[in-house]
């Protein structure tokens, strides 16, 4: 079941360049950074009030953020939905007819087990669902 | 102050279409349908543990979102923060160097005030802060 807004990436081309916009001018506080080497990623984590801003710096031309933003531009690029039951959420997907791009799920940041659905059947949405170890949902 | 994230906006074509994949598929429950006529959109309304997802459908060719959809598809339109001080979050833009949309801020759903920092300036992410009635940031 989803519990909450996990968390929101944005795909960025340099966390040493946004960093100061979320930190300072929005005034969101220093983030935690973390690599996240299986998707190629460096992570900067703002938590807002329990949901978190992830700010993904591709670390090499092969990860989907570095393809995301030479496609697109930096800006939005999923949402995290945090769950207790991702076999279960996988499998009200696959009912759903929905697309999902990693069964089982894959480690996330923060030892979190993750999968996404694909944005084609979901209305231009990639969305991620995400489940913290011990699946208690609370972050830790 | 930025207290939380208030919604995710979703640029959709049609509620009808959307709706069930959100209430259904995810699993999260009736949303509240509003139509908010100064943006010339339909909005449906999901509270995910007290942070919204909000689908918008274009009332008008004229609307934001009509033209967003024409120019890049469906999905992700923006993040809106809570905030208990609109002005003070306006100042701190602008001091900043950021492109603050609407100063002063326009009525958004709900009736809040809202106004949008231009993504030319926030790394591709456009970004509203919204301020409920009363300041109290209570989301009533
Ligand atoms: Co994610
Ligand atoms: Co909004």
């Amino acid at each position: 079941m989803i519990q909450q807004i996990d968390h929101i990436g944005i795909a960025v081309k340099s966390l040493d360049a946004t960093v100061p916009y979320y930190r300072d001018a929005l005034g969101l506080g220093e983030p935690h950074i973390e690599e996240v080497p299986t998707q190629k990623v460096r992570v900067a984590m703002f938590d807002v009030a329990g949901v978190h801003i992830e700010l993904l710096e591709p670390t090499s031309p092969e990860s989907a953020i570095a393809k995301a933003i030479e496609k697109k531009g930096e800006g939005i690029h999923h949402i995290a939905f945090k769950t207790n039951d991702i076999a279960g959420n996988i499998s009200q997907a696959k009912d759903a007819g929905l697309i999902v791009l990693n069964d089982p799920p894959v480690p996330g940041a923060h030892n979190t087990q993750v999968t996404f659905l694909h944005p084609k059947c979901t209305f231009g949405v990639l969305t991620e669902f995400c489940q913290h170890p011990g699946g208690c949902g609370c972050g830790h």
